[in-house]
């Protein structure tokens, strides 16, 4: 960039106060200071992250803020230093930072950033403070590193990944939270193999990827198990092929069911509700000799996973957590992209409903009502 | 074998109640049945569950019972059906059963035959019953599928493994149990690779064989932590190059000096004590993105291993548990055995103390009072 970049006006959709809708309002986008990109956001899709940032009152709750974190977008302009990525090139912006530099980003069994650890901070990455201001001057919170319920925003380079502008960013931006998490816990965190046995906890829309992940590496029997049982319908397209209806079980632990369909455990088994007690189950029910539990649903802060010890010792089994399923935005995120281009992974399936910019409520509304997989949010074009 | 198998009648040490001394005494070992074979004990080595196991008032203790499970012997004869060994060769009987033919034992992941799942067992694990009368025709119970200290014993093919025979006794037979366990979790458990950061929690024979093999896979810094500072200098002989002494870490956690100690975390940290709260320590100390923590030591009946819920899912850790190390009885001892024949593996240094078969109980008094890491007991010869 030759000149100085100017400040952008442009509409966001503005959390002012916890529980309370979006209001889309006109702010002030600084330009992307060094190593910082500025974006123009194609479209959004929405989590249960979102919702529930939306609503929470303490800390790391904190208002106002633009919430987004699964979107596409086009690069405006990038700030000094910036060489990987110029204006015009599709990207989707990722929660996770991906520096590039650190010992794990260097390394290929880390994700977790050294430089800058990911925590839900209102402020950016790098330089600190805020690149959002409304229409009085006053500041406006970033999300997730990536803020994206706006016509632009700024995100730092550690959280762009460049993508091929084939793949339509309605489907791009499934990968870049819960729906990667899940594919990626499947494919990296787990490493499921051709012919393997599968037990998914929690048919929402990580277990559906994490069947999705477990279909795409060959698994041959991916056992859904939730309380209702129309999931099962949903799972089908994602792989599943055996369900347990964990409202039938009578006093059978589910466990023990998943014991008997795979003839002694399965070899993998993700727990994606997010209940420390389930993590229990989920690994009772895999593999002796073999078994891994995947951890990927967070139960509320303070919660305890707990194991017998001698059951840990003598099983010889592993339990495992994850932030992103262990993808590396950067390197993991283009080949998932890739193989959704090749029509060999599935994500048009996971969009069951798309709504434009001004309706963003509506989107929520979805959500909450679990009406929804995921909900695509365009901006006006 | 031509003719039918006789009786032998030898000596060996019978615990007769928990805690009394073991009295040698004149038994009847009865021939083989089929996959059985009949051993002429050479040596035994006695490690804390002997030990356990003779003060054990309830199940699953039980008396009159021959103790010993980490021995080196000759075959004497073989029951119908024995074809892996002949009378003469080397042998030592390990405690777990690796039959072959199951999917477990064919399976390279798994060490935990589902033929003959481990149990601490009186009796014998194919075709029941015991193989030891005394001189009243009553009973001798067995003990861990070995039941070593006897001059003669009977163990099934499934926990027989052939050895080189040059390869000293009163070596082979550390493998059988703690130390093979402890070389083993480094090696197979773990996976240490050269270059990596180990930290041991707890310094008896388990956790110095684990800091032997992280030596000899390659890990340039072991951490050693125990109660005992002695324990560094001990540790040293097999690998261990530096050393936490919890007496002295004042108000800091462990997991924050080992933190500190290796950048960050070790890559792979062992519970070697048996305390479910160490595992927590263990786990903490590890390296977030890719830390291992191995379970070896158990802790009494129904205690619990906890760990909070978001550390697990946000910190991309693994928590392994094993029985033997991992190790596969008849494929993995052997490989190990070779490596010490090849001055590669050190086993001489855990063999503090020898003793003469009518000297037992004076084994059990070292271990006792913490004065051995390896007593060997000969039969008379």
């Amino acid at each position: 960039m030759e000149e100085e970049g100017q400040p952008i006006r442009c509409k966001a959709a503005v959390v002012r106060k916890p529980g309370e809708p979006l209001v889309i309002e006109e702010i002030i986008v600084a330009p992307p200071m060094a190593r910082e990109v500025r974006i123009r956001v194609l479209c959004s899709s929405i989590c249960h992250i979102d919702l529930a940032f939306s609503n929470m009152k303490d800390l790391p709750g904190i208002f106002p803020r633009i919430l987004g974190h699964e979107a596409a977008g086009v690069v405006e302009s990038v700030g000094k230093d910036v060489t990987e990525v110029t204006e015009g090139d599709v990207v989707i912006p990722i929660f996770l930072p991906d520096c590039g530099e650190c010992i794990d980003c260097k390394s290929t069994k880390s994700n977790l950033c050294t430089n800058f650890p990911f925590k839900v901070s209102p402020w950016m990455p790098r330089h600190g403070a805020s690149r959002f201001t409304d229409s009085n001057g006053e500041i406006i919170y970033h999300f997730m590193n990536v803020s994206s319920y706006s016509e632009y925003t700024v995100v730092d380079i550690a959280n762009v990944t460049k993508i091929d502008r084939e793949v339509p960013p309605e489907r791009a931006c499934l990968l870049s939270c819960g729906i990667g998490a899940g594919v990626g816990a499947a494919w990296r965190t787990a490493g499921v193999e051709p012919g393997s046995t599968v037990a998914i906890f929690g048919m929402g829309s990580i277990g559906l990827a994490v069947a999705e992940g477990a279909r795409l590496c060959g698994a041959t029997k991916v056992i859904g198990v939730d309380v209702n049982p129309e999931k099962f319908e949903v799972g089908k397209k994602f792989g599943v092929t055996d369900f347990v209806h964990t409202g039938e079980c009578m006093n059978k632990p589910v466990s023990q069911i998943i014991i008997e369909m795979t003839d002694g455990g399965a070899d993998y088994c993700f727990e994606c509700v997010g209940m420390a007690s389930l993590v229990h189950e989920a690994y009772a029910s895999c593999r002796k000799g073999w078994g891994k539990t995947i951890v990927l649903g967070l139960d509320k802060p303070g919660s305890k996973l707990s194991l017998s010890s001698s059951e840990v010792l003598h099983d010889g089994k592993t339990l495992q957590g994850n932030l992103f399923g262990g993808l590396k935005p950067k390197s993991h995120v283009p080949i998932l992209l890739k193989r959704y281009k090749d029509k060999e992974l599935q994500l048009d399936e996971f969009v069951t409903h798309e709504v434009e910019f001004k309706d963003i409520n509506k989107a929520f509304d979805l959500l909450r009502n679990g009406e929804c997989l995921r909900c695509v949010i365009w901006m006006d074009k």
